[in-house]
């Protein structure tokens, strides 16, 4: 997607060690224009999947999945990283954490994903994709369906992307980062 | 706002000790549609304020926040509950939840609250008006001005409201709940 690349070579800010920051427009500090011009990408990019409920984890998934349930008219899950201490019926799974090197639950209520749900799972960075197969996870024991995932931008030089599209789950990256070699942000062509 | 209310009123939960929940619709699973038209109820209460950035805080706050921002064509902030290690400049206070009765810091960067910065903060609930206290040390420490507070749900049974209007802040509540005795969801007259 032209205008989310432009924007993260305007903005992004690279570290070493892989690290991209986009704390300006997405992390932090939020574009609420270009989140819903990304929804709409989204929207386009799974025209053809039937889904009934977008699920997200929070922090950051929350805004562009809010505005991919906006233009859908569809219901919006975010799954929480603390296991609420009044919720019941929460299933619940582990994610590690390369960025944080550390394991962190992730829970989602059954009252929430139901096994009739088909369910797109929206989130911001694709890397080694550990919250994505916990997302599979939550959804397999809810007994739903998993009929997408969308991310905003998925490091290619990470084993993620490829570990979901080899499970045959149909991933979608709005911006594919080849390489942060050097600091300089190359993306995949299109 | 009515079709809050009514909303409450249908799918909202309520428990002993004043405990309202509305995770059907809010705080867990979202309705995108309902968050809209929050939204433009917030633009119109907001009407002659001068604004040019919108607050909010994880998790929660995120989705009402994104679509004012949306609507208003404005950067949406979100303070983060914790102090991320890759980032630096952060302003930071306590906060004080009776809910969880335990202290938590908020955290946000100097980068993207700055001294010109005219802030709407966006909440999803007002109970003790704790985080909002919080909020207005980080704005203050930011040299920014808080033009005004919204929130979804309000708590008139609890302390906060009385304490941030009698501070001048312009505070407006979606629904203002009046008393959950006996578990009977009862709202203030507009």
């Amino acid at each position: 997607m032209k205008a989310l690349k432009e924007r993260i070579q305007k903005d992004g800010r690279c570290f070493p060690g892989g690290i991209l920051k986009v704390d300006n427009f997405i992390n932090h500090q939020m574009d609420p224009i270009l989140m819903k011009s990304m929804a709409v990408e989204f929207v386009r990019r799974f025209a053809g999947t039937e889904i009934n409920k977008i699920l997200t984890v929070e922090a950051s998934g929350i805004a562009p999945a809010i505005m991919v349930g906006y233009l859908l008219e569809l219901p919006v899950v975010f799954a929480k990283k603390r296991k609420p201490s009044t919720m019941e019926n929460m299933l619940e799974t582990e994610v590690f954490s390369f960025t944080k090197n550390q394991t962190y639950t992730i829970c989602v209520s059954k009252d929430y994903i139901q096994p009739e749900d088909k369910v797109l799972f929206i989130d911001d960075f694709l890397a080694n994709g550990n919250a994505g197969k916990g997302i599979m996870d939550l959804v397999n024991q809810a007994g739903a369906k998993l009929v997408g995932m969308g991310f905003l931008i998925e490091k290619a030089f990470q084993s993620g992307g490829n570990m979901l599209r080899e499970m045959n789950i149909h991933v979608e990256s709005l911006a594919i980062i080849k390489s942060l070699d050097n600091c300089e942000i190359k993306f995949k062509e299109d």
